[in-house]
């Protein structure tokens, strides 16, 4: 058996406890957010070391904050710990229910997954975040992070697991992979055996590895090549207020938009004056003729892959279109079915638009940036999920479930 | 472009119609269904090539039964048809929905998967039927059969395409792969740019290839290892009645049960009553040596293999267990998910079987047989789920359809 082997059968017989654990998965959250305070100076040595490392290996200054963890950030991992510890039981919902006519009694009722693998990048406090979610979903956890933040992710899960067996369930039920190599994220992908579901999240190049080699079920989350539509029945000013949310309030994030279509009827009133909105935040635009002709030789001209592909940076594409159904017909060749939004006053033009955008979060005069698992008030987040298979768009614990049918009977016969 | 992605880009853009196309849904279907009656003897005559070449390529009378068309079987497929244009819509439902602090309305609605392939082997009638599921759920489907049948699915399947034509809607709506090499079976697979999900239907060697080198999320059907077991407290005549209806009606089919594992408190009293029942149908039984010391020498020591995989036969494998706790590892190992029995007078094994066993269907004191969209009361099935993510057990209309946010707002930014 191989190390991956080995961690995925401890995580399936961690995962029968704790599939029928009940309010110990609480306890153990609560004992995991404890001797995350108790021990949150461990975890800044430890943590210390890999800021070094990333400083010697000329790591941005943003990604070095992302890596961070002090004090503060510590009690804020604990304290979301609690909050997970006190959402309602995710597991033994009853979905629907009937009784047959040859009174067979029929429930589908919600279980645990089982052994959910996740795979992410830098940030620490994934570590803790998404352990207590799967934990209080009933299922077992194998994480796998980033190199950068390996030393602060083995201190966290140690602690972790530690806390996890105090409260009396196996310390299997996480446990973090801890060869950083490609290769071992690669095995983790194909692990089969023995796990039930594969969430990545991380940006484009993740996301194509896995579905390249995964050969576990897989939700994938998290790249967002979002738009706003600009109809020519649009107000003005809120376009240019929902755009300017949208790109500039943090443009690295998923739900950050990356162009603009802009009905041609508008384009004349709207285009300077979202331009000006931008231009407080230094946004460069890329455009199409039309949009050069509009506001000048300021706009670069716009390339199919600017169109394409996610800036996540202070950058926007701009083109202007013919008609809604020119808007839709870029969406449907563009979109990586994220987050769109129309901003219109036409009744007709805002049924179509949502109709007929296929994405996870459709939405008439408001900003992309709202898809968050906190902002839809779901509870805390997973991911958001840009597949149509099980969950799409944010992930809080009701997605991390399965289902199941339990008929009772008493003697019945086909 | 290969002739696979040439398909997938057709279905593709009728998918986007689809997404949108409401009632005219049932028009296509309803055409479908006059089609297949008024065409009846072009689909027989098809048929007639194919039941050549597999009495040449010596069919087995059982799968020459089941590639075989004929008037009455050609209505029973218009008529399922029909029966799937009168189920409600599964499109449009608002499955939740509520308004934030903030104003912003927010609904998540069941949207179209966009593009279903299946795969399945020799039965021509799952042509119409999945189409038919598929189209209603609002998704185009790309459906590759059998080679057995391939002329009768090309009949069935031109009939339908100019039948949803003449209903308004796009005839690639749905397709037919042609080249039925196990290729195009991979390709299909791995066609992620245009299938949106793979639903394979088939046996144990078709899921492992799906498993190996689908690249696109799949659905895993069919495969069903299923246990009857017999609790200390059981009633001996129930637990006989059960284990012959679940291992005799229909051997061949997924939710047959394989084993039947005793608790060894009522093992000298049950063993012989089940042996009786079965004994009527000759049924094989391979037992444990405990089930030989009582059953006697006519029962075949049984191997490892024998609790591992379906024999999909007149055979049984038989294990004497101490315990419960015993019964759910046995289950935990060899078990495929599919569909558990436990027979028992005692509310606490009961509850404890329900809630241990990882099955899409666990009974109390009823046939497994049951699984089945249609005696479930979800309407027709297009198969029965053993993975966890999105569908588990039989998948009807529902199963076949996936959600969106829709978010409306009047200029609200984050």
């Amino acid at each position: 058996m191989t190390t991956l082997e080995t961690m995925g059968a401890a995580a399936k017989r961690a995962s029968r406890v704790l599939m029928n654990a009940g309010a110990k998965k609480d306890e153990a959250l609560r004992s995991i957010a404890k001797a995350l305070r108790d021990n949150a100076a461990a975890i800044i040595e430890a943590n210390q070391i890999d800021l070094a490392n990333g400083r010697a290996a000329g790591l941005s200054d943003s990604l070095l904050d992302r890596l961070k963890l002090d004090e503060s950030r510590i009690l804020g991992m604990a304290e979301g710990v609690e909050q997970v510890a006190a959402q309602p039981d995710p597991i033994g919902r009853v979905l629907e229910g009937r009784t047959l006519k040859n009174g067979l009694k029929i429930e589908k009722i919600t279980v645990p997954m089982g052994v959910i693998g996740i795979i992410y990048e830098a940030r620490p406090n994934v570590t803790s975040d998404a352990a207590a979610l799967c934990l209080k979903a009933g299922s077992a956890v194998i994480l796998r992070g980033g190199k950068e933040a390996i030393n602060s992710n083995k201190a966290i899960m140690e602690i972790m697991r530690d806390a996890v067996e105090a409260a009396g369930l196996p310390r299997d039920c996480a446990a973090l992979v801890t060869d950083t190599s490609r290769q071992s994220a690669t095995e983790l992908m194909q692990l089969s055996d023995y796990l039930d579901v594969l969430i990545p999240r991380g940006g484009a190049g993740l996301i194509k590895s896995v579905v390249e080699n995964a050969k576990v079920p897989v939700i994938e989350t998290g790249v967002g090549n979002c738009h706003v539509y600009v109809d020519e029945s649009a107000d003005v000013d809120m376009a240019a207020k929902i755009i300017f949310n949208a790109k500039t309030s943090r443009p690295s994030v998923c739900n950050a938009i990356e162009t603009v279509l802009v009905h041609k009827n508008i384009a004349e009133k709207a285009l300077p004056a979202i331009k000006a909105a931008l231009d407080e935040k230094n946004v460069e635009l890329r455009g199409c003729d039309r949009t050069r002709a509009i506001l000048g030789d300021c706009v670069v001209p716009a390339t199919e892959n600017d169109y394409a592909f996610e800036f996540l940076d202070y950058i926007l594409a701009v083109k202007v279109v013919d008609s809604l159904d020119e808007a839709l017909d870029h969406l449907a060749k563009y979109s990586t079915g994220h987050s769109e939004s129309i901003v219109t006053n036409d009744y007709s033009a805002a049924e179509k638009f949502t109709a007929c955008v296929d994405s996870a979060a459709v939405y008439v005069n408001a900003s992309t940036r709202f898809t968050d698992g906190g902002e839809f008030g779901l509870g805390a987040e997973i991911g958001i999920s840009t597949q149509k298979l099980h969950a799409r768009g944010p992930m809080g614990l009701n997605e991390l479930t399965s289902m199941k049918f339990v008929i009772r009977g008493n003697g019945q016969v086909r």
